[in-house]
Formats: C-alpha cells, structure tokens, sequence
C-alpha cells in the first residue's frame, strides 16, 4: 500500500518529453556533441515546469530567475542525427532553496543514452541569491503533497 | 592619387581577425555547420566595432541595440575542426540609420572559405525604432571622415 | 481553373512545422539570437524533406549530401522565450543541380517574423560536387509533378 | 624540495588560456547561459591539449576518439558579454584508460567564476572502448614525468 502511494508519488514528480536530434547538435565524430545534452536537460526541465506552472517565465512572473548553480551529465551511449530521444525528468524535493531535477534520456530503442542532474537556486532578477523557498513554490509543494 | 586615398579610405574602414574553429561548431558532415559562420561575422564585426568604440558594449551605454534585420552568408569552401580562420570586416558607409557590414572568411591557405552581409538598425533598448543616425554615430563617421 | 492548380501545387510544395523557443536560443536583448533562425530553417526544411523522403538521411543513403551554398534571413519581428511558432517551407522548384527553399516564420498571433532562403548543391560524402541532379531527386520531382 | 617538485609538477599539469565572451553565448537573463561552459571547458582541454600534442586532432592521427563520458559544472558568480575570462585546465593523473581534467575559470577581476571537471575514454573511431591506455598517451606521460 505504503509502496504503491510511493510510487504514484514519484510519478507525479515526474515527467517525460521528446526531442528529435537537430543535425546542428551533431559534430565531427557523427554523433550529438556532449555539451548538447545541456539543452536537452533544459528541454525537459521546461517541460516538467510547464506543465506544472513554475516554468522560467512563472518564475519571472514571480520578480525572480532559477539559475543554474550545478550541472552533471554522464553518457552512456551517443545519438545520432535523426534520432528521436525521450527525456525523462524528475523533481527531486529538497528542504533548500533550491531546485533540484534529474533527467534520463532514452533512444528509440528506450537505452540509457544519458543521465544528469542539475540544481537550481531562486534570485532576485537583478541576481540577488534568495534564502527562502518563494512563497508560489511553497504553495506548488503544498499542492503536489511535498509537505 | 586619388586611387591612393580610396584604397587608405577602404582600409580605414576593415579589421581582420582571427578565430580557430571550436570542435563544438563542427557537424556530422565533418565540416563547421554553415549557421555557424554568423557567429563569425558576429566576431569580426564585434572585433572591428571594439576598435572604433562601437561594439554593442558602447551602443548600450548609448541607451541603444543595434539588432540584426538582414544576414547572407555564401559558402565558397568548408573549414574543419582546428582550422585558423581570418575575417576581414568592411563597415559599407549608407546614408541611412543603419549599419551595413561586409565579411571576407579565409582559411590559412588564404583561400577565400565564406562571403556574407550583415545590415543593422538603431532601437531603444526596448526595441523601438531610430529613424535618424544617432549622434554618437555620427561623430565616428565624422572622425573616419565618412562625411 | 488553372488557378486553382497552380495554388494546389504550391501547397504540394510547401510544409509547416513547429518550434518551441528554448531559453538557449535568447540572448542579452531578450530575444531570439538572430543566428539561431538558421536553426529552425533547418528544422522546418528537414521537417518538409523527410515528409518527402528526402532527408540528410535519405540523401545520405544514396551516397550524397546537400551542403548549404547559401543562406538569407530577414527579420521582421522577434521571438521571445516561450514562443511558439510557425515555419512555412516551400520547395522552389530548380532545373539546376540544386535544392532552394524558402522559409517563412510566424509567431502565434500569426504575425510574419522572419523570411529566407537557402541554397543546396549535391556532393558526394567526400565533397565532390555533382552537375547533375540525381536519379533519386528526379525521381521524386516526377512524383510531385514538377516534370 | 619535495613540495617544491609537487608543486612545478602541478604547473607542468596545467595551462591557462583565454576565452571572450560572445554575444551569442548569453542568454536573456543577460549572463552566459550555462550550458556554454561547456564550451569553454573544451577551449580550455583543447588548449592544453595542442600545447602537449594531445589534442583531438593528435589523438584521431593514431586512429582514436576521446569522447566525454561525464561532465561537471558548478557555476559561482555569472560572465556578461564582453567579458574576457582565464581558464585554467589542469590534467589530473589517473591509472585508468581514461582523460580527467579539471577546470577553473575566472573573470578579469581574478574572482573564481565556475569549476568544473570532464572525464574521457578512448575509443576507435566507430566508437569501441579501448580498454587500455594507448601508446602515444603513455608516451606522453612518460615525458611528463607521470611514471
């Protein structure tokens, strides 16, 4: 039972989305040059904060920026030009001011392509570093059970 | 005599520099993927504006932007990862509130990789339009005795 | 009558397509990098061309590749983060050895944004240029009734 | 007299080079989007590279790629346009089949703004994993003074 509520909880913290390889995010070797995958990561964070309405430009509604303090990505196998690619990304809670997001990325073939994680804090827009979580998120928390 | 003057007058109006191509604006192709070399013009033409205190930096402190309204880029030869390229970036004087620059891309044989075109106008930093050539333009085209 | 032919065959010719704005694709003056529509004039002729199977990839699996001789772009208007917009392809039929789209882009209010053009020549994977236009291609123009 | 070795030993390991920041690498927060240090890591590991004859272009003349398998970037204070920053790239000796570096880049006032660490392997150039260190590279760090 307790399981089950877990799991549906996780679900919810999730979300996947899908991006097709733009031949410009190719380079010498044939393959998406690496940096790229940043973009993905970005493509599905955005995704994930669409849908549940703290995107850059809520947050921007909100007189504040996310900027990214932290990114790893690690690759296990390339993609191609071509390739159609889903993007697997998950809200990790935090009791920081902070946003936390890891991502899967997955091939047609659903292989790991790639696994990342990215960390965000909350600033003013003129880049003043915010010590609390804003009150629009805290509600967000609220709503998604978080606490 | 008068060939001579024309010939310092169009020299007066160019700067040539140099970039080394980024692996990372390479494509499967093996070769930099063509919607990279507006990033070049954009560097020979930065190159040129810092020399005559123009560059984005100066029309900014000038309540200004300068945004593109036109590119062409023509594609004579490829250039690959590693290569050291120079790019010769002619200010073309206009009448009008714009600014018209040409670009020459050579590779280190000195042949002649890549043409293009770039034209700009005046707005406000909130993208208004300028219909007349702002006064700290005119005074560098007065300085490089454009009139 | 004839009218309504030649608008048919336009339309024959011509594919729309979608993107979404990243965040990536802004710059300082908070909108799209003028760079960056090269980008999604790629996207939107791929998006034609493997409708069409006549992708980089298809292409590719007859032994060739279709450089970009040349590229136009004028803007009309920006895009901002978070856009959605529209790119209307259109094939420019060519008795050369070469393949000329047009482009253009509206934002969602329908509003004509950008225009361009660019210019394709075939070449074998190792570059060589072709002269003639290739069985594959001629192929496909029959199909489409270009001849 | 060891610290001293430890120390030019560590110098030896390591190169500074210079990258300047452009327009198209800022995002519309008006800072370097962050993706784009991506970039100025491989500047940062090119440069050092080409120094020590060790650069994609050496490495792929003994037939071998070295692609990226992970990527880290903590991010401390942001770069604007214009800015002209020093990375520092030092090699970081390992017993494995593998490249690490790390990376710190600073801006004009010599404040720390990002770190950051990659990690490569060695693969052929239709991408087996090469299980052990190749010959050039234990050449390389015989030279060096590494064993």
């Amino acid at each position: 039972m307790i399981e089950k509520e877990e799991q549906s909880k996780k679900e919810n913290m999730q979300f996947i989305s899908e991006i097709r390889v733009r031949f410009n995010e190719t380079d010498a070797l044939g393959i998406v040059w690496h940096g790229n995958y940043i973009k993905y990561f970005e493509d599905g964070r955005e995704a994930f904060c669409r849908e549940n309405q703290i995107s850059y430009l809520d947050v921007q509604k909100n007189g504040l920026a996310t900027p990214i303090i932290k990114s790893v990505c690690e690759h296990k196998l390339p993609l191609k030009y071509g390739d159609v690619a889903k993007i697997e990304t998950t809200y990790i809670d935090s009791a920081a001011a902070k946003m936390i997001f890891r991502y899967r990325v997955f091939n047609d073939k659903n292989e790991l392509v790639c696994i990342g994680e990215t960390i965000q804090v909350f600033t003013t827009l003129e880049g003043e570093l915010q010590l609390n979580i804003p009150d629009f998120i805290l509600d967000w928390k609220r709503k998604k059970g978080l606490f």
